[in-house]
């Protein structure tokens, strides 16, 4: 009864944090639509600045935000009934729709570019940017052809999930750095006169607010992607179900989000009732401060 | 003879990524050097544009690469015969040194500004900036009270360790990201025409390149700090050498730069040549692919 308490209150602290990641994902799109229909003459898709204004819309909607729900998929507590392989669906899906909505990002800001002869990829913005849409495909091109296609053998996926986690945080790291560079950008060049940059208009305010959120929503998906207690459970026989390939299901179950080291491989030693019990026994002292 | 073998190849793979990491800071620090030198007038304290210069030079200098050491330097395998209070000591003093470099180099700004008629705190950048140096003075101050002064009880270090380490890497990447920002800014306002920014002139493709390499910095040192098979090895027994106020060297050793989770504490139990080699032993799949 003690035991299922403290459960209860880890998930209570784990809702509560995503409650607040969503809400401030959710206030980041609102903010970049209020910036370009009251401040940036709206969207169209037409060569001109409105085609330009889905670029920031596009990225903050797709790769912000759907990207970063993407990577806390498996630890929602209620989908850990589901089978793995389903939430990797859901995984590799909310990241391709995130992956299209940034590639379509970009061809909005090439189309206006080019319908206004302003030079392409020149910016740092630019240099960053576009790799980080390169290796996010081919994260998702391998993680497809590792985690999901039934070929891979267990000792190649168990090789591959540190450097997969490793890799999906370092992008998404890199393209909210990126998401401020273009913050920045736009604003210098939106706010040039009447009112400048510098004379704290309300829409400086509005954006850079914007950008602090997108901030601190990488901050708090980044501590809920890789706090280890509350990591998606095992299945509960490592080798019952062989789904995809053979493989037993819960191989990648363990991975925890920033490192891939010796937790998840001792793990599939444990089994899962008495798993998750230590990990919520070890983490306690951790866990107590911080909130 | 095994054992010993894949060790070395593992302080190998260390040492290269260390020096590929100590090449990319410092080549940073020569660009950021050439930047001002070649393209913007040098450097001086008199309120001109050159003590403004004084800004990217220190923060590249200090705020990203004595940082990003610091935060390694727990792992360089030379420094494990030396006592942990003394490596806390390095660590401590490495970031101070960097604390004291980014307040020098805010200072320049605001001086170089109000010289100038240029409003202060704006931009995102400096919004973001300014946080950042906050939080990093907050860090080292409960760094200091909780890890280095002999007050607090081992129960605490081990509730906090795990916080110390996230908000340092989460420092970390904002700092980098604010570096990019301000990068950005600095092109487009020094670069207006002839050449302009987007003729591609080599003062761009300079600072843009050094742009890229602080994100290989970051995500370089990222790596380094948060696999767990490089750690420092817990002391030879947890129990023996009591320096700081009663509480036993090494608790804070097993901390895992990215999650202070099960591992630090379960290591506890095991002495230290066990969890060493059990270490090598469970990361071998994942290290043999990281490179």
């Amino acid at each position: 009864a003690v035991h299922g308490a403290r459960k209860m209150e880890y998930y209570g602290r784990f809702l509560a944090l995503l409650v607040l990641a969503l809400l401030i994902g959710f206030v980041s799109v609102i903010f970049s639509l209020v910036w370009v229909f009251r401040y940036r003459e709206g969207l169209s898709w037409d060569g001109s600045v409105r085609e330009f204004n889905w670029h920031p819309v596009l990225i903050i909607m797709g790769f912000v935000f759907i990207q970063g729900i993407a990577i806390i998929v498996y630890r929602l507590p209620w989908t850990w009934k589901c089978s793995k392989v389903l939430m990797k669906f859901i995984h590799a899906g909310l990241n391709t729709i995130a992956m299209i909505l940034a590639i379509v990002a970009m061809v909005a800001v090439f189309e206006y570019h080019n319908a206004s002869n302003i030079p392409n990829m020149y910016s740092l913005h630019s240099w960053i940017g576009l790799t980080a849409v390169i290796f996010y495909s081919l994260q998702l091109f391998f993680g497809f052809a590792v985690f999901l296609l039934p070929f891979a053998p267990v000792s190649l996926r168990t090789a591959v999930m540190p450097i997969h986690v490793y890799s999906g945080f370092t992008i998404f790291a890199t393209v909210i750095a990126t998401a401020l560079m273009g913050i920045t950008e736009k604003l210098i060049f939106s706010l040039r006169s009447n009112p400048a940059y510098s004379e704290y208009p309300p829409e400086a305010t509005l954006v850079n607010s914007l950008g602090v959120l997108l901030v601190i929503f990488g901050i708090l998906i980044w501590w809920m992607g890789s706090r280890r207690y509350w990591k998606r459970p095992p299945e509960e026989n490592a080798k019952a179900p062989l789904t995809t390939g053979g493989t037993p299901e819960g191989t990648e179950a363990e991975s925890t989000m920033t490192d891939g080291g010796d937790a998840e491989k001792s793990d599939l030693r444990i089994s899962s009732e008495a798993a998750r019990k230590q990990n919520l026994k070890l983490d306690e002292a951790g866990q107590r401060s911080t909130m």
